[in-house]
């Protein structure tokens, strides 16, 4: 089977945006067992619309098509698909009524305004646009499933989710019955990652693996089809790759349920009913943010001290003014100081600190860019250990410093629990 | 002129890499007075890349590929080009030297294993990689100009900038002397900023005006082509047009160079010398996270406290416990205490504070999502306003109010300069 996938729409060919729902479809016709061959950006241009819709319909078998539903001049995607389809253009009943229903669902009433986006070709069948006003539409052009969507992200998500896997499956006869395991790691390149699943497919030649890299952490996921419908089958073969994937990769798993990082470190403090206080010098305040984007962070996070300079390390910190002179900012003495000193300051279980030099020109002598110190002070523990990365990157090395920092709590964590 | 992209590699169809050298490529040949027709992507997969070259050959005047260069048995792009430019392939001396050249600076040998990145079609000429081994090529096939470039984005980068360019201006008689202006904006939406301007075009056709939104901070850029090279008369209409923009957009213009909010704030306080702390309940360390990403920034940047329980506000912080019990976390009465004290903990001339509630589930009595209060402290200057945002989503609310507190101590300083 052979898919297509076309984004309409100027913004992406001037380069003002990227095009993420290409990267969303390809992902979801992955998991349904659907390839993609093609990915196509055109821009609001009817002649260009219309030629590149006639030459899909000959080549492939589905075709998803983003944007230009909407209701201002420059949507012409239903237009030029009634050209290429040689269909005429009706204003289509389906389409009207499930407009209505989004306004008045809003108190909102539909106006004549609206209806040009219930305009489209007479031969389509319609698609519910559960978040914003525009209906899409699937129609086949000679041996092709056309399916148009909106191109507002949250609009064509839940349109695919809701509303276009259905038509896919019954169409293809696909098993729309798809079981995913994700897993985040950490700790390894990607490389060395792949290298050590590279047998995965051998071992479970029905699944699938997937990896997908957020630096520093990366995510795999394991895909399984549950082609006979026997979901405790395909439950319990999922659960044998995913320990075997988890007994490969050992420590190096941040979390067996896809967590990240900050999510993973949440999740055992609250387990253990155990708080949190970080103090950041060279990651100058990421550690506090990554913590703080998890909802429900203040039950266990609870206080983050940005100290770049040494007045506030010795004055908020408490740390002596002597470890400093002799053994500098960048050490791991300092950094089990400041630990210890943020988490009396804030009273919590745990303190965790950081020192490092995340780019040139914060040089101190004899310390090499991408070096970083952190400090762990908690109930049962208090260590402090240096880290050499190799990047020339101010924002990879503070990324690479902050996880590795929250690494250290996570390990320690996870062998009280 | 009708310019297409090709992006070659299993990567983005699979999903796992959004493709940002297409978007990379729309702004620069844009820059370049060059508009694009299509983006395609397309796999590892020789028979596509054959058949997408030879349709393109006939639509296009340009192409620019990227990617399957490399050593690995699913770099096929040479091969492919070869094929449907009918031309044969040979190891090509001029690449054999240039990757000879790359390895040498490094202290490094030329290996047998590496030559297959130098066998290229006999009619194409090559193009030097400076942050990679595999050398780019350009060659005319039927009507159009082919040019291949390396996947990874920092050599495709390079490559275009000091090669491809040349090419491209000298093969289609182009200047390329562009003179470039930009702006960054704070507190207008997008559709607001291109109202706005929108006469811009009117009053200065020779020029034209680009947007990036990086949200909640929009990029406005002024591009003008020195036709007439004569950079003076170029850079003083810039310089006109820039201060028209600057007249229609008034206080919302954050740095007329184009500057970030956060490098902006760090000029305005290096240029008076002064220093900043902040104080953040809501925003959790996301402002000291910004200030920190600027290299530098220890000089004027010297502490930043995430202060999520009130134990921290009243021990750390110095915060009235009757202020918190009588007005709550959520007030402007907490947040001028929260940047008093924080200003007079780490000693700096200026305390800024954050808190609010950034999404569902932290709700505060009478207290909406959106919701933040915001505390300046300074020499000459102590006061708090609430504003009110309406995203759902947490780290939007998160990103406008760390945004909006540093604006509010931007305006400031701007008025003291």
């Amino acid at each position: 089977m052979i898919a297509h996938i076309v984004s309409t729409g100027d913004e992406v060919l001037l380069g003002d945006l990227v095009d993420t729902n290409a990267s969303f479809l390809c992902t979801a016709l992955k998991e349904m067992g659907i390839g993609v061959q093609k990915i196509i950006a055109i821009g609001d241009d009817v002649d260009v619309i219309v030629s590149t819709i006639g030459d899909i319909s000959l080549q492939a078998d589905i075709c998803l098509v983003t944007g230009g539903l909407g209701p201002t001049k420059d949507d012409l995607t239903s237009f030029a698909c009634s050209k290429a389809a040689d269909d005429r253009l009706v204003l289509h009943k389906d389409a009207l009524e499930s407009m209505r229903l989004y306004f008045l669902k809003r108190g909102l009433r539909l106006e004549k305004r609206h209806e040009k986006q219930a305009i489209l070709p007479s031969g389509s069948k319609i698609l519910t646009n559960h978040n914003g006003t525009a209906p899409g539409f699937y129609i086949t052009i000679n041996k092709c499933l056309f399916v148009f969507m909106p191109g507002v992200p949250s609009e064509m998500k839940m349109m695919f989710e809701t509303e276009v896997k259905k038509v896919l499956a019954e169409t293809f006869n696909l098993s729309n019955e798809i079981l995913i395991e994700r897993l985040t790691v950490f700790g390894l390149p990607e490389s060395k990652v792949g290298f050590l699943l590279n047998d995965f497919e051998t071992n479970f030649p029905e699944m699938r693996l997937g990896f997908r890299a957020g630096f520093p952490v990366i995510e795999v996921k394991i895909v399984v089809y549950d082609t006979l419908h026997n979901e405790k089958k395909s439950q319990s073969d999922l659960g044998k790759a995913k320990q075997w994937v988890i007994e490969r990769l050992g420590e190096n798993i941040v979390s067996p349920q896809g967590l990240s990082m900050a999510q993973e470190v949440g999740r055992l403090l609250v387990q253990q009913k155990k708080t949190l206080a970080v103090a950041e010098a060279c990651t100058g305040g990421l550690i506090s943010n990554m913590m703080s984007d998890v909802a429900g962070c203040s039950e266990y996070f609870k206080f983050g001290a940005a100290a770049c300079s040494d007045y506030a390390k010795i004055t908020i910190l408490n740390v002596q003014e002597e470890t400093i002179s002799e053994y500098g900012a960048v050490h791991e003495k300092t950094a089990l100081e400041m630990a210890q000193g943020v988490r009396h300051k804030a009273d919590t279980d745990f303190g965790v600190a950081t020192c490092g030099i995340a780019s040139p020109g914060e040089g101190i002598e004899g310390k090499q860019v991408g070096t970083v110190c952190i400090g762990l002070a908690g109930p049962s523990v208090l260590e402090a250990k240096t880290y050499r990365f190799a990047f020339a990157d101010r924002h990879l090395n503070k990324k690479m410093f902050a996880v590795t920092a929250l690494d250290l709590l996570r390990n320690h964590l996870a062998k009280q629990s």
